[in-house]
């Protein structure tokens, strides 16, 4: 068996420690052990966890806490997040099965979201994720909850494991979340600058679209430093080439 | 979709009624719904079953009650006893994915057994079985309560079943190349007129690259058109936000 980097479980603001609690229990179960908390409600650490993960402490004192999600997933260069619903986001939806062969097939760090117990992931949640994960299920009658979700992933993790995978792609991986992070913020920086964001109240709407955009090709850390250095450029022009730029704006502008 | 005869679920003599509530939701959240029971400790029905149901009445109202393991799968054609060990006999044990490839390939009912919670199954109820199924998991910490064991059966069981595919997703198409060549062509000209490509000789390798950078998503035509109008925007700037653009490039610039 080669070692496959596991995929992080991130579970977003969770409302009952019980839960983190059943969740390690689940995920330990098929042995994944990095267990991700952004902003749960009770608080971190929370002694009602302990006895609900049944033994799978180990992965409650490993667990790291977060402020946010951008945060949870900053080193991971996939990122899926379970929804149970169609958002109107134009991300590939893939079967627990199919995401997980995803995750074995590519380089570089995974990252899976599940949303809170009663709500699931907001749509700004959703929008980090490259892609939507769904759990088929009856469609007169899902009922699955946090702990039941993430068994199934871990579940479909595990069977992975045995399968012996081919030697990993030489391709490089994914830039990690952070990276990206980093280039949307100079982007949006630059467009709020130029006016871009207009009418104000679109604002979020029209990060997310691009944050869509910007986070489909799943870029290499080379190819987003080259095109930070593209921004950098457009933001500031080098040398006597700059005059030239304004004087071709300006022509635009009048014709 | 082809109808398959679904297996019918034996809980054979479960302790606690809340347990087969949870069991009855796992069921029906893949869409199993043939619920049997074997000597329920605390008798059937039990009022404490249908709030851990979360609505799956329907099951549990359906389900029916017998005395032993040989009544409940009397009418089926192929009983799987589930198990979290070997035991010494000498069964074929199948994990879960590979028992419902047998239950669909093969005609007449089947019925998968499971045990009571701290025990499991005894060897007597073993026996009934042809086929043992085990749920492969992690040698150092299997801890599967009944509901898990049900519900991840029921969801292998569905994913044989086409209804309970997730529904296609509706991607737009790639845009075609043109579109992309004229965003591309769009970004060299801004580029160039901001002293980008330098040294000069340099400039057919770095196009090249950028390139190879923006086909890589493969975005869809209103992608496309979204990103060109960033690019304008950069490139003319709206309003009154320009003269704050300038500021903030020249106060980088002095830093």
């Amino acid at each position: 068996m080669i070692a496959v980097p596991q995929p992080s479980i991130v579970l977003v603001r969770p409302q009952l420690a019980q839960n983190i609690g059943k969740a390690a229990r689940a995920m330990l179960n098929f042995g994944l052990t990095d267990l991700r908390l952004v902003s749960p409600r009770d608080g971190w650490p929370n002694p009602e966890a302990g006895p609900a993960a049944s033994g799978a402490d180990v992965v409650l004192e490993k667990a790291r806490l977060f402020e946010s999600v951008a945060d949870a997933v900053a080193d991971c260069a996939h990122v899926y997040a379970t929804t149970v619903r169609k958002r109107g986001v134009t991300k590939p939806v893939l079967p627990p099965d199919e995401a997980v062969a995803a995750i074995h097939a590519e380089p570089g760090g995974s990252a899976i979201l599940f949303g809170p117990e009663r709500s699931g992931l907001e749509t700004d949640d959703v929008a980090v994720a490259r892609t939507i994960l769904t759990v088929p299920i009856n469609p007169e009658f899902g009922s699955l909850n946090l702990a039941q979700a993430v068994i199934l992933v871990a579940y479909e993790w595990s069977k992975g494991q045995n399968l012996s995978q081919p030697p990993a792609t030489e391709l490089d991986p994914p830039a990690p979340q952070q990276e990206l992070d980093g280039m949307i913020a100079q982007l949006e920086t630059m467009l709020d600058g130029s006016g871009y964001f207009f009418p104000a109240d679109r604002m979020p709407t029209v990060k997310r679209t691009l944050r869509t955009l910007l986070t489909k090709p799943g870029w290499t850390s080379q190819e987003v430093r080259t095109l930070r250095g593209v921004l950098s450029t457009l933001d500031r022009p080098r040398g006597p080439q700059r005059a030239a730029t304004s004087r071709n704006a300006s022509k635009r502008s009048s014709s």
